[in-house]
């Protein structure tokens, strides 16, 4: 059995017991108790990573660590939401040999995105078992400030946060045997950033938000359903990310850009008057956004050539 | 792959699409959006089951999705808190041939405590796995009035509600081949109640209070541990779940009780002078409190033989 109660005091307890931001009591009761701000809402999602399935069993512990937090972070980003508080069920396999330099290593990865979103891992359980990773992330948004699926207008522009692929591209790249991290694609599908700022950012401007997990038409095809308009796309407008079609040609490139996945860069809408203050939030920080095309009322999606649209081979739950 | 929509959308949304309490938004956007009490603290925690080290893989479908959410509750009860929301995190094998039934039968289970706990499932994540399942919950308590394990004092009683012995007992059963679950063992085993309304009564009454999930002794630990007391038991006084004498026998019984966990009862520390008081807002519950003990300033745990301190077998996670 999992000496459980001895890791999670050895990796993941601050060193001293300090009073966190909003935490009246963290990990070792039988609950946490957090402190919620007046006036906000708790904006609540989570994410299963599974090995095999989400990520490569094989994959750097760090990078497992930081991307099982990430891609739940990543739906508070598309909710505009401010990250405060996250809790962690991780199930290991309790026998191998490099038992605690793995523990070691994910905290680390886990516990740096913590801290560089100003997220607060305020609970968790340890359990053996096939290596599966359950992340709950809390965090606070004002009061009808939240951005959600459904809120896309018909003549609204839809956009992207930086450049679209590289999940996928990532993911070729680490089957082709690709082991080294400081790869641009090679990072953008294990060590992906949640776009938290960004979220906040286009608060009062984007109509809808959603993060692109499932692929940019699956991800479209979500706020398109909930807000009931349709769209019409300029593949040839969709940013590219680095690197992507020398390794997988133009048109991999593309049908991984639209169908890959893993990105977890921010979809959205907006009305065309709210664009140059968008641009303006995000260029502040650093990141841009990229009009690729526009609502409609007439359903479904025009724009995109069939040869682009299927064909794309989602990582099938094999080993690599 | 797993149609993780269309299972969501048919098992686990309600019929229509309801507002319910608290929740600004739920199954179906990227996070839902909870609206927080004014005036009261969030405790949340999160609990996996894993098959064939939390409860065996063939356990019947409506029992699992019960008790994977039952012992998560089962924490919000020793806070003393108010269950209001619950995330699902729900790894599963897709292949099997009895899949949809499978997946309907734990949601049965699964929704039904929800709906006897006033619990809503406001969000989930559905993937391809080994079967585990993650369950973030979260409750609300009035600012102060937590029930912590840090609280109790040196000369404070040491009770707990119901009986004890049960899930262990349940546990035995089952390694015999008993599948029946109207036999109360079994069902104290593979159907827990989590004690949140006992949990509620005993704020501002109870000075600690913990659910008992590893084992009265171990449970006790950790309240000596968080509070700096020992402890003085009498296991004579400790309530044994009936009919777990005849099928144990007598020490068998009392080492389940004091070893054997999974009961989920609430073990609590209280003043004396709050015993009557307490015993009564049970009483009108339907639950009793017995008394099985005294803190004391002086390290450790006083009364009990050896003999029932050791040897109990912990579900071992080999198929049964």
């Amino acid at each position: 059995m999992l000496a459980e109660f001895d890791l999670i005091r050895r990796f993941f307890t601050p060193a001293a017991p300090v009073v966190q931001a909003g935490v009246g009591l963290g990990v070792g009761d039988d609950a946490a108790l957090l402190v919620p701000t007046p006036g906000h809402q708790l904006a609540v999602s989570v994410d299963t990573s599974v090995q095999n399935v989400h990520f490569p069993a094989q994959a750097p512990a760090r990078a497992i660590g930081h991307r099982a937090l990430a891609v739940a972070l990543s739906d508070l980003a598309a909710m505009g939401a401010r990250s405060r508080w996250c809790f962690m069920a991780l199930t290991m396999a309790g026998s191998e040999d490099d038992f605690e330099s793995w523990v070691a290593a994910y905290a680390e990865g886990f516990l740096a995105l913590c801290a560089t979103t100003d997220t607060v891992l305020a609970g968790g359980d340890i359990t053996a078992g096939p290596l599966t990773i359950a992340v709950t992330v809390m965090g606070e948004v004002p009061e009808r400030q939240a951005l959600t699926r459904h809120g896309a207008g018909a003549d609204d522009l839809i956009a992207v946060t930086g450049s679209l692929g590289g999940g996928a591209g990532g993911l070729a790249l680490w089957q082709r045997g690709e082991r080294d991290l400081s790869h641009p694609l090679l990072k953008r599908y294990l060590l992906p950033e949640p776009r938290l700022q960004a979220g906040e950012a286009l608060r009062e401007l984007a109509t809808s938000a959603i993060d692109i997990s499932d692929g940019l038409l699956a991800d479209l095809g979500h706020i398109r359903k909930a807000s009931g308009v349709g769209a019409v796309l300029t593949p040839d407008a969709i940013p590219l990310a680095a690197g992507l079609e020398a390794e997988l040609g133009l048109r991999g490139a593309e049908q991984a850009a639209l169908c890959g996945g893993d990105d977890y860069e921010l979809l959205v809408t907006l009305p065309r008057a709210n664009l140059e203050q968008a641009r303006q939030r995000l260029a502040a920080l650093g990141q841009s956004l990229s009009v690729i095309g526009y609502c409609r009322e007439a359903p479904g999606v025009a724009g995109v050539p069939d040869n682009l649209q299927d064909g794309w081979q989602h990582f099938s739950g094999e080993t690599p």
